[in-house]
């Protein structure tokens, strides 16, 4: 594996996008008070505390799908993703669940780090060792690709949070 | 070029992502009634109508970008791009809008079909040919991801606009 690899150049493009789209999703965070986080982002839509909730689970999950390690905080999962928000009464406070975010990212940030670019290309959790071989676009890094899209999505969500 | 060049792995996973996002994006597009875009996604915030004027108008400048073709639809920069919502008294019709973001991103995706894998990994426009070589990653196929991003950014404003 050299630098030019195209893979390393590849995986650069990928980690660089996440990378980025975490940094911009901390920034508003930061910016946004408890009080704004549980507002709804439009009428009748979800709080920001439902969506930061619903990042932090989703972002744990991905620990496991590239097969990193365990989910830290799987209690997440239910009330912030298989939940709409509304549903569930007893919620983890803002502080609580700022924290759960930034730990997770954490967790994935230094696990990425440390795969060589080769090791990108191999299976993510939720494809079999034998159905890989027909199918080797489904590795880790396209499951990044992915989840850097979801993000977004509700980043631009959240921004109707801040103040103009 | 071969099956088994990473680069065609590559080229197929960001634009499978740039492919599903355009896809969620029409069929939200589609659900989407000429008054519901007319109004704003949230209190005080952008309209429907300029959001999608904003995507048809970023989507027109990655034909240049990519080194494709001319934009087809440049007047729509100034009042969809530079301009905030709400600066700019005449605008398009929604039906002229749905009819130039459709027209924009059929050219686009011609032009993508027809590019081999090791062209996506040329020169975008906006770097010249002598920098390149230090900056690999600045190629075409990073616009398409960095593009992605941002409409699943505006996508998921937008379906704020949708009925429950």
């Amino acid at each position: 594996m050299t630098m030019n690899d195209p893979r390393s150049t590849f995986v650069k493009m990928a980690l660089d996008a996440w990378n980025s789209e975490l940094r911009y999703t901390n920034a508003l965070l930061e910016k946004l008070s408890d009080e704004q986080l549980m507002q709804a982002v439009a009428p009748g839509r979800n709080r920001g505390i439902y969506l930061l909730g619903h990042l932090a689970a989703v972002h744990d999950q991905m620990l496991p799908l590239l097969r990193f390690q365990a989910t830290i905080h799987p209690a997440l999962y239910i009330p912030f993703h298989d939940e709409p928000d509304g549903a569930v009464d007893e919620l983890p406070s803002i502080s609580q669940l700022r924290a759960q975010w930034k730990e997770v990212n954490d967790a994935l940030v230094n696990h990425m780090k440390g795969l060589a670019p080769e090791e990108w290309f191999t299976r993510h959790a939720n494809i079999s060792e034998e159905d890989f071989p027909k199918e080797m676009h489904r590795n880790r890094l396209n499951v990044v690709i992915s989840r850097t899209n979801h993000l977004a999505y509700h980043r631009g969500q959240l921004a109707l949070l801040s103040s103009k």
